[in-house]
């Protein structure tokens, strides 16, 4: 089915203990849609600037990526992003964050994806999401992320998307600033009571966490990647095979929810060995398969 | 087969945002002997003074638990520990700490548990643990607990008792610093280069992460509890149903070793929810069974 992400492109210039990576190309959408397009089509909706530097029909090449949601403004400049990591990784400290392009006007959906059945509103303001979402008519399955400054500032407009969608997938620490709750199992409860009927935990390095309204539970450790170079868009690969494999299978019952989110993870280890999207161009879907395999064997009991 | 542990006995003072749990039974020898109790014969080894208030026969009553090598002497003070949680039970504040009779000559091992053959030792000075280790005569599986003391301050004796146990079984921060490596993966695999064949690695409420010298990873998220009330003991309950299950089977290949820690998770998941023994003696092998089943549908894609 339809798969359709909303999200931000960006210029990134990264800094982890490996190296330095200047300009490169980054972004919610970008990631989510790179990883997401191994399983399914997708549909990108998402702007930049007239600075933008990158050929995007280059980088989906062979990728069945839809870019005609992607508007090039010619009198405004892209979001740009820097970003430091430390020694381990299990931090970042942005350098700089220049909005451009993302402080005005949102992307239309285009009227060819108001069909689309599978959503991903990425990370933005929640009123900005609520606005995305109703563009399209009959959504099957929505999915959003978030992040801590719309937990603090805008609860009224995120309280009102969490009753119109039907997945949240946040990190840990903002699972518990939501759910005012430390312990995760009752922060998804409590967040779940409120409105999305799943909420996915991200982890990190331990894994995620996913709950339903119906009280079942999955916990699935992180792949042991022992190679990382670059964490940034860890979260959104994960999206992004996730809900690939949801359209491509057109299901949303727990088990097929099971497996899409252990291909998030195995993706998302893929996309950290590298910088940018390094790690996700250099692969395939039988790379990726034979690392699911490896997860489900080093899980199993 | 046999199974014996030598470890620790303490009175234990325990304060968490639960309550606080004065003079109560603890100590890693006694965790451990209860845990495991649930599959196997445990062979005790510890040593207490004359002013413990336990009877240790009711508090074992019918949990087949050998009390041979509990040694009371008459002159000398018990172990004694005393402890704060902090709000999140994520760390511990260590109050006082009496060593008492752990500071005087060990307990020796009986004659009669000289033939064990699956073998616990229990933190505590890694000269002692290979003294102990080597008064047992034809050991087929020996596991053994250290903390970062050793590590800093004793680390030949440690590294000589690497060579002759089969298993450690340590938390992440003790790992990073044993192999000076961040991630956990790799740090398991230049402590397997040193030493032992099998390496458990626990993540506290993140579960934990096992590696043998074949290269075979086993990675299993924490059972996902929602009542934590005291997590002292936590380490020795996950090692006590872990050597436990291994001794009931007689097998200490990597199949058996996943089932074992996965009754370790579970067993320190009752540990953990009340204070003191409390939340193991209120169970029974069917609560850890039924626990055992929902956590591999819980973590099975």
């Amino acid at each position: 089915m339809s798969l359709l992400v909303t999200g931000s492109i960006a210029i990134d210039t990264v800094r982890t203990p490996y190296g330095v990576s200047e300009n490169c190309l980054g972004g919610s959408a970008v990631y989510f849609s790179m990883a997401a397009s191994f399983f399914s089509p997708v549909r990108l909706t998402g702007v930049v600037g007239s600075d933008c530097p990158f050929d995007f029909a280059e980088v989906f090449a062979d990728r069945n990526v839809d870019l005609t949601g992607l508007e090039v403004r010619p009198h405004s400049k892209t979001f740009r992003w820097a970003g430091t990591y430390p020694e381990h990784m299990d931090d970042r400290k942005t350098d700089y964050m220049e909005l451009n392009v993302l402080a005005e006007a949102p992307p239309r959906v285009p009227a060819k994806y108001k069909d689309s059945k599978f959503v991903f509103l990425a990370n933005t303001a929640p009123g900005l999401q609520n606005e995305l979402l109703g563009q399209i008519e009959e959504p099957v399955f929505v999915a959003a992320d978030t992040m801590n400054c719309w937990i603090e500032d805008h609860l009224d407009d995120l309280n009102a998307l969490l009753k119109k969608i039907d997945c949240l997938i946040i990190n840990e620490d903002e699972a518990r600033m939501l759910a005012d709750e430390y312990n995760l199992i009752k922060a998804a409860q409590k967040i779940l009571a409120t409105g999305s009927s799943v909420v996915i935990i991200k982890k990190g390095e331990s894994g995620s966490i996913m709950c339903n309204a119906d009280g079942d539970k999955f916990i699935l450790p992180a792949y042991p990647a022992t190679e990382v170079k670059d964490p940034t868009g860890a979260g959104d690969s994960f999206a992004g095979a996730l809900m690939g494999y949801l359209a491509q299978s057109g299901k949303t019952d727990f088990k097929t929810l099971k497996t899409a989110i252990a291909y998030g993870t195995v993706v998302a280890s893929f996309a950290i060995a590298d910088f940018s999207l390094n790690g996700l161009t250099s692969i395939n879907k039988i790379d990726i398969d034979k690392r699911l395999e490896t997860l489900r064997n080093a899980t199993r009991f």
